[in-house]
């Protein structure tokens, strides 16, 4: 099954699929995107993501190219397509094509881009051993809550993290707090066992999974209190997890080199983690 | 005579060149550029132009796809196919296409593209009665040294200054000091006729026309000095004035609506313009 991907309307060969060179995402970052898992061929949060793609477009003053309805409609024709089981859509929307300017073209329609992934079940000796993180610092821009495909931050953190045999890198602010992971939210359980991420202000993005696992602590009777956290804090914190639609949520038991609680993954974290397979799953 | 543009090896026709949907440009802004004026059909600046290529690239870690004496070839290939006498070349550089994952990819080639464009000379107005900025906070990345393509920041910018209707924004760190325009570099000129404008730091970029404007500068013996300056400071300035490829050297008469000095075009703004399109005729 060859892959197929959706195109400013048409549905294309993935391998030759492409987008104009002029277009506003390839030469200014000038576009937003969403990452939907597909488990068991349905999507995941779906009203979350597209709540959330609404908002960026907006922040962006980006006009939608259609409406939700329809974009759920290309969603399933990508799943479907695409053959997907288990795996992920990916949806891009730019400003679209126009002659090299900064500020907004006149005329421009905004092009969605929608591909299709089947994946491999993520690696259990991540979850099951839990996975390492660095600290770096946060140098991307001041609107991190707008999930822009200016990425090259992350892209440079996510490559250190790779380099230093690490799963994750932890972006820390100018106060030496923990932002975010480069492609994850981050966590920790303090001793009284209360979960710990930071509020959604603009120096994350405010994760689909990390407001899953919200209503998953709520839900549970478990405690949880949205603050900025600090490098050492996290360090001597009882647990620690990243959470992402890509990853889920993966227990992290080293930070620069020093474990986290006993080393080894939390049990809040596997709890968590137990009760949001449970949530995809549900949902399939 | 139709627009042709260089993609990755081959010469195509502008309105349907395009890049792969997972050229890491366009998914995660993992590339660079530059833009070169034409002037009479010659290249301005190409040496350092590519001097600040190769370290943008560099400092991304991505291998130039060519040579710089194969690349000036292609520059001068898509000068000759556009007819472009009097103009600009655009070039972009990304990591290349791949299966979306942020950190580098092992495989991708990376990939160039360079377009031609023929300009009208730019509104003589602009010169002749000076520009309106507006100032804004610098909400980009802290690697404004690095010639990205992720470019939202200055997108916004750029819309807002539109929108006031003025023809630039001056973004301001958090002290308050001017870093540069979203298409610019920002200067000013005090009491004492001395040219000032930030030093090359992380929060700028090295701009190719500043560089040459230094040049002048001290071959005719004026005064510069490379220090930040404060919104305030510019507003109380005797003269100020942008500098770019683009608009090569513009004064500035009006800051958030304030007057500069006496409203209009400043003698030295005026006297240095001159000199630097002398540089570019030169060339051509």
């Amino acid at each position: 099954m060859s892959r197929i991907a959706y195109v400013d309307g048409q549905y294309l060969p993935h391998r030759s699929a492409g987008v104009h060179i002029e277009d506003r995402g390839y030469q200014f970052a000038d576009g937003v995107y969403e990452v939907l898992a597909v488990v068991g061929g349905h999507l995941i949060d779906e009203g979350p993501h597209l709540a959330r793609l609404a908002r960026s477009l907006a922040e962006l003053r980006i006009v939608p190219p259609m409406s939700d309805a329809a974009l759920r409609i290309v969603l399933r024709e990508v799943v479907a397509r695409n053959g997907v089981r288990d795996g992920s859509v990916y949806l891009q929307i730019t400003r679209g094509a126009a002659p090299r300017d900064h500020a907004f073209p006149r005329s421009a329609e905004p092009v969605l881009v929608v591909t299709g992934r089947r994946k491999k079940p993520p690696d259990p000796r991540l979850a099951a051993e839990g996975i390492a993180v660095i600290t770096i610092p946060d140098i991307r821009w001041r609107r991190c809550d707008i999930k822009s495909v200016a990425l090259v931050a992350n892209v440079l953190g996510k490559q250190r993290a790779r380099e230093a045999g690490a799963f994750e890198a932890w972006q820390v602010d100018g106060e030496g707090r923990v932002t975010e992971g480069t492609s994850t939210n981050a966590w920790i359980v303090t001793a009284d066992a209360t979960a710990v991420t930071r509020q959604a202000d603009s120096a994350i993005l405010n994760g689909v999974t990390r407001l899953a696992v919200f209503d998953i602590i709520r839900r549970e009777g478990y405690r949880l209190v949205e603050r900025p956290f600090t490098v050492a804090e996290a360090k001597a914190a009882r647990e620690a997890f990243v959470t992402s639609t890509a990853v889920e949520l993966l227990p992290v038991v080293r930070i620069d080199g020093d474990p986290v609680g006993s080393g080894t993954p939390g049990p809040l974290s596997q709890t968590l983690r137990a009760f949001y397979l449970a949530h995809t799953a549900a949902a399939a």
